[in-house]
């Protein structure tokens, strides 16, 4: 089934205690849409770059299956950049610039095609602009995914709010679901949060995994531990990817089947931090992804 | 199978964000004892205590199955006394008080009828007196966990090292395991500290859950998410007794035993932070055990 994709394409430049990374392609847009690419052929993306944005890397996209025609290419402007430091525990980081460019005037103009997109992936943006793409849809889609951050709490609180009763699956942090809710416990802030909209709740903990909440029923899903962790960044994008294309492939929307998902997820973001940017994502065979689904069934059965 | 458990019988007063309980049953040993009677009725308990400890308190214990010979009962002495403050988030406490009293003079000598126990439970000590125990035991054991802090780590790294050449399962914080091992990855940490003499290593995480390394081998049990957390004072050392219980209980030591041991460890530890003290593993039925484990199959199977 088709899967529409919005958010950031990037430039980024990456230190972390492996590297140094200048200028290297990053977004959610971008992390997401290639974590889908293993799932559905059928992926509309909804971004927008400067003119400095190279060819090369739209058609690597294309090649994946991507769907470029909501892509704008703003022409005398920069693409957004990000540039970032991790610390060594990789849990935290510095961010050193952050130029919106592009992004500043991003107005999402869905193409008709788009519209009946019927797997959502809203990557983290202003609510606004999350809420206008919403609006854009023709009523036929089968689940809203929205991905935001504690920034837009501090900052937008009302307007977050009130996408999220458009929204049927909420992804953020443990921290952010404390921060939304206002209580410390991950339970009742589930609850909380269900009421807000969102009937599914994911809670990302990073290296400690994710928790999947839907009216009482919990799922555990363990993160893969790793050697070594190159770079962390896009890590939560492409988990959204991983999941909404595990959706959409199987086209069925139930506590049973978001599990799977989830752990799909995981599996796309354990390769993601392997490497910087999307170059692991870039390479990645079905045989490694159903060879890394085994070693999580492994990791968690008793 | 028989177990020893070894370490601290105390009283505490402790306040968390839910109330207060003052001069309450705990100690390591006290919680591992209990976890470990649901699993088997021939407990060897060591440890010291000062004559101002409850006469039905012991009977309670004794009541669970434990023997306690070893026990020893220092006339005009107080018992160990721990006072903490636990902040919102339960994952960090203040230690308001620390009164040795008797275990400053703690030279466990164990019983003839100990000496050929067979699941051995080493809870947080000194680790010279954590040895003096190894150095009576007949040779006879199927495993011997050893429980530790970064305490020792500070202060008694050489004496530790030492003893960890005699031990099979370690269990620690991922923070401790970091210490130990000198690396920020738990998977390389987990190499560095097998080389050291654990065979098997169980890296807690508290509200995170659990990791289970050996030979390669990883396993990642989850915690149950609650919707309120009274007191995780001797969550830790619950986890220890279900785990080495069900171990006992079973009488093989393998991978595959070792990863629903961490489970039932988890299910026990997950009692014992809903009340305070020790109350809600007094209370504790087998078919609240069974349940619990069914609650974590759900909580984990994709």
């Amino acid at each position: 089934m088709s899967i529409l994709t919005v958010g950031t394409v990037a430039f980024d430049t990456i230190e972390t205690p492996r590297g140094r990374a200048e200028m290297v392609i990053g977004g959610a847009c971008t992390y997401a849409s290639y974590a889908a690419s293993y799932f559905s052929n059928e992926i509309n993306l909804v971004s927008i770059v400067g003119d400095d944005f190279p060819q090369v890397e739209m058609d690597a996209l294309a090649d994946k299956g991507v769907n470029l025609e909501g892509l704008e290419i703003k022409q005398n402007a920069k693409t957004f950049f990000w540039e970032g430091r991790y610390h060594e525990n990789m849990n935290q980081r510095d961010t050193l610039a952050t130029d919106l460019n592009v992004l500043d005037d991003f107005d999402p103009q869905l193409p008709e095609s788009y519209k009946s997109s019927k797997y959502i992936m809203l990557g983290n943006l202003t609510p606004a602009i999350q809420q206008q793409v919403i609006d854009q849809l023709d009523g036929s889609q089968k689940i809203v995914v929205l991905d935001t951050m504690n920034f837009w709490m501090d900052v937008a609180m009302d307007e977050l709010k009130s996408v999220l009763k458009n929204v049927d699956v909420l992804t953020i942090n443990d921290e952010e679901a404390r921060q939304l809710s206002g209580v410390h416990s991950l339970v009742k802030a589930s609850e909380i949060i269900h009421e807000m909209g969102p009937k599914y709740l994911i809670i990302k903990k990073g290296e400690h995994g994710a928790l999947l909440f839907s009216e009482g029923k919990i799922f555990s899903a363990p993160a893969l531990p790793l050697a070594e962790v190159f770079d962390p960044t896009g890590a939560g994008d492409t988990f959204a990817g991983g999941f909404i294309g595990y959706l959409a492939k199987h086209d069925t929307v139930d506590f049973s089947h978001m599990k799977k998902a989830v752990i799909y997820g995981s599996v796309m973001a354990s390769f993601c931090v392997e490497e910087f940017s999307i170059n692991r994502l870039k390479t990645l065979t079905a045989e490694d992804v159903n060879s890394r689904y085994e070693t999580f069934v492994e990791l968690t059965s008793f």
